[in-house]
């Protein structure tokens, strides 16, 4: 490899330094370690609607009166470069941090989520979920 | 709707309590607004390789030097519940936060970047990535 052992542990520390910059809660460098980070990618029946999309947001805005959502985010595809490995297709992207794998299966029956459904779901017509757990 | 003004103003503020969270630069409720996340799925060629896998995840930590990446996280495929919209047959997870398009494009051609290409690029046999502008 390229990459000596100095250039990698230098590496190592900039991403303690950075990942500390997420939490307040603690100074613990592994502060975000063991968070599970929800992704979720929704494209629109009537993906020209601007209203559709911005009725979408609203409803995604209710979820975060869910307790076990410790962050929610939500954006709309970037014009990044086109690149075959890239996929900004989406409409509206939403983006959660849950503590655990429990609190995340917490959230998806909690009344607001399946009132979110009930109530926005005649918007998309495809839905995308990446769950992942932060090393 | 079944949700009602108020619950959507409560959401509202707690959206933007929560935002707070992610910034120590400034207090202002839209401190994420604008930013990039750029998120990247991986698939090993060989994925029952923890090696591999190990490997991959020390390649993204080198890339967090570059100095246009605001936040680098890295994530393992989530234990979260089965259903028909959850797909996490990736491996790797990768997550960057920029200021800017401008910013997620300079990293594209970051000699680091580059490397970590060209050192580790034989470990995956796809990537998806999905760009996003915060809202």
């Amino acid at each position: 490899m390229a990459i000596s052992r100095r250039t990698f542990m230098a590496a190592g520390a900039a991403t303690l330094a950075s990942a500390t910059v997420m939490s307040t809660e603690t100074n613990s460098p592994n502060a975000m370690s063991g968070q599970v980070v929800h992704n979720v990618y929704f494209w629109l029946k009537k993906p020209e609607s601007l209203e559709d999309r911005d009725l979408l947001i609203a409803g995604l805005k209710t979820l975060s009166a869910i307790p076990a959502i410790k962050t929610l985010q939500i954006g709309l595809p970037a014009n990044t470069e086109k690149r075959d490995v890239v996929d900004n297709s989406f409409n509206v992207f939403e983006l959660m941090y849950f503590d655990s794998v429990e609190a995340q299966n917490e959230y998806q029956v909690h009344p607001l989520h399946t009132a979110f459904v009930e109530n926005y779901g005649h918007l998309w017509e495809r839905v995308v979920v990446h769950d992942s757990v932060l090393v």
